[in-house]
């Protein structure tokens, strides 16, 4: 195991008709800005929950945030904050909304006179603007972590930040908001979250055996509760444990102690960027390719992956693997989401080599757990995934 | 699942070699009280790197705090907390220093007049003095949560506190440390977390999958590395993931969301006051009786955990479940704890009706996940453990 720190202080309220709570949870006098994304919360019920319980409360709102939360977009509620004297921002909404949201956190604490900066140098949060979350869409694990993902279209960038300040103080995690997702956004929510895990999991040993089977376990869950959830979203069980799945695949546990991979996100949100792919199947697209392709540093795991979560008893440790590969892509297929990028696009021709140049430019010349995949290993991996 | 809140705010430090980090985690202007119990850590040199770590730090020291943390005791490391004027607690040791650690943390904060009124009020800790941790001795779990057990002979008793004011600010945790720790104490924290595991989980089904197949991983991972560790406590792998299994048992992850138990527990205290038996060797004795007795509300999780933990795959969910007892009284034996009561001393006669009295007398007569074991079903329990 290797050595490591973890701390996750957000506080979280979990079940049905938790909403209510977040009234005993921002301070009396906190002037809150309300964030949102396209207007769905008022058509499910859940904007009417939060005005109900904070109907006591000073409130400001500011919806619109789009599924990839745009840069231009933040300036305007940053500009609402600095107004509006905001002191408590409650984000409402999934991985974009609460993303947006940390940005804003942020941003509104930073001292520097250019908030790009806290992206584009990378500069951690150490403090930020309190928040709040209510989760609308199992899938980021943005509700219990202290990362975002920012994009500037004006500059076709998309960039990470993140810091200590940026965990949320408290998520509402409410099952029953399941039913209201498309079933499309539900398949992507059980493929990110599935990837996310794989991400800190499939790499090599280093003797995390209790890491190793509590992504394990994340894993097992996920692949019980898929066909029921998409089945029917208002089951609770199902729909409780895909919560409970998403937030633990990337709130820090399980990638503690453990090296992590994230190459295929890296690689993946190339292909959103090109094609504008979902994020959650452009995983599922790489996936496959990149464990074919990386077969001998991953086979290991590859195999007990194969026996403790899809029961693959049979075999020697590379036909284990192989099988774990193939299981993985037919977890896909079961949950609806296409493998191939030519199941996307017909232009995928010279997708590879473009990616590897965009690699290249950014400087992102060595991926994956050993750092040794270089932009030729990413154009091969992604030339798999025709 | 059911609805449940949780939080965690300590930062866990995990690592060979972390003890030297502590002086980042405690204010440079703080006046420290080092606790800690029998002067073990004199011998192993956990002393010595503390010391070193925080030579430029104004340290006072209170040692000797006793196995069960005694209040007479505890009441004079308060006097120095308050002739001192001591603004952070570092305790360096097991379960008893932090426990009794974490009542001075509340003490030193209390305001009124009888800080025993903590205990015997129960009063929750909101807020206490901040204190750390270094762990020595993997077993209660007490280096991650907020919970603490205290003796006072003077009385004959022995309370709980608790509340959110008393989670550790950090917690060192070595793997290293558990090479000096007596095999009699390896066995001991090995059998504490195992049952802490149980009396979370072996209840009843309530849809929560994602917490059962974790609190199968830490059974499971306990499992696999006990003979290890009791072989050779200087083997890395198996002292971190022994060491990492004991906190992830009772830092409130597994029992969010599912139903408790603590009736082996309740009733092996009552041993320990008896017969001043270990009390991991009070929970050892208990397990079977309880789980046989309590066979048909609790054989669903019995089944399930004999298939998931123990890979018994035959037989019908009865007998999977009795066979889940007998593999865990097995565990125990093969950790070299004995599990019968006259095992451990010759005047058992009796005990069972003495703690069906005692149980009574303190108004504790509706035990375990539903509430319905009697006073009388603890007698024929402990009888059973004869």
């Amino acid at each position: 195991m290797n050595n490591f720190e973890f701390k996750n202080p957000t506080k979280i309220i979990f079940g049905e008709g938790q909403i209510a709570k977040i009234a005993t949870e921002i301070p009396k006098d906190a002037k809150i800005l309300l964030l949102y994304g396209g207007g769905s919360i008022k058509k499910n019920g859940i904007y009417e929950q939060v005005k109900t319980a904070l109907k006591e409360f000073n409130i400001e709102e500011f919806g619109g945030i789009p599924a990839n939360p745009e840069y231009a977009v933040l300036q305007k509620a940053l500009d609402v904050i600095k107004e509006k004297q905001i002191t408590f921002l409650l984000a409402v909404g999934g991985g974009s909304v609460i993303d947006g949201t940390k940005f804003l956190s942020s941003a509104a604490e930073y001292k520097g006179d250019n908030p790009w900066d806290i992206l584009d140098k990378k500069i951690p949060t150490l403090k930020g603007m309190p928040f709040g979350t209510v989760l609308t869409l199992p899938a980021t694990g943005s509700e219990m972590n202290s990362g975002a993902v920012i994009t500037r279209s004006e500059t076709k960038q998309k960039l990470t930040m993140g810091g200590p300040g940026l965990f949320p103080v408290f998520s509402v995690l409410d099952p029953t908001v399941v039913k209201s997702v498309p079933q499309r956004q539900i398949s992507n929510g059980l493929a990110d979250a599935f990837t996310h895990v794989l991400e800190q999991y499939m790499t090599y040993p280093v003797g995390a055996l209790l890491q190793d089977r509590i992504a394990e376990s994340i894993l097992q869950t996920l692949v019980e509760v898929a066909p029921t959830i998409l089945k029917d979203p208002t089951d609770y069980k199902a729909a409780s444990n895909f919560m409970w799945s998403c937030t633990m695949a990337l709130n820090g546990l399980i990638q503690k102690g453990v090296p992590s991979d994230w190459a295929i996100h890296i690689m993946g949100h190339e292909l959103t960027a090109l094609f504008g792919i979902d994020h959650a199947r452009t995983l599922a697209i790489l996936t496959g390719s990149h464990y074919s392709y990386n077969f001998e540093t991953k086979k290991e795991k590859l195999a007990q992956y194969a026996e403790r979560v899809w029961g693959v008893d049979q075999g020697s440790i590379d036909e284990k693997a192989r099988k774990g590969i193939e299981k993985t892509v037919a977890f896909f297929h079961s949950i609806g989401i296409e493998t191939k990028l030519s199941d996307y696009t017909k232009d995928y021709g010279g997708t590879g080599s473009e990616i590897a140049r965009r690699l290249k430019e950014r400087g992102m010349i060595a991926l994956g757990e050993h750092g040794k995949l270089t932009p030729e290993d990413a154009e091969k991996i992604v030339e798999l995934s025709y």
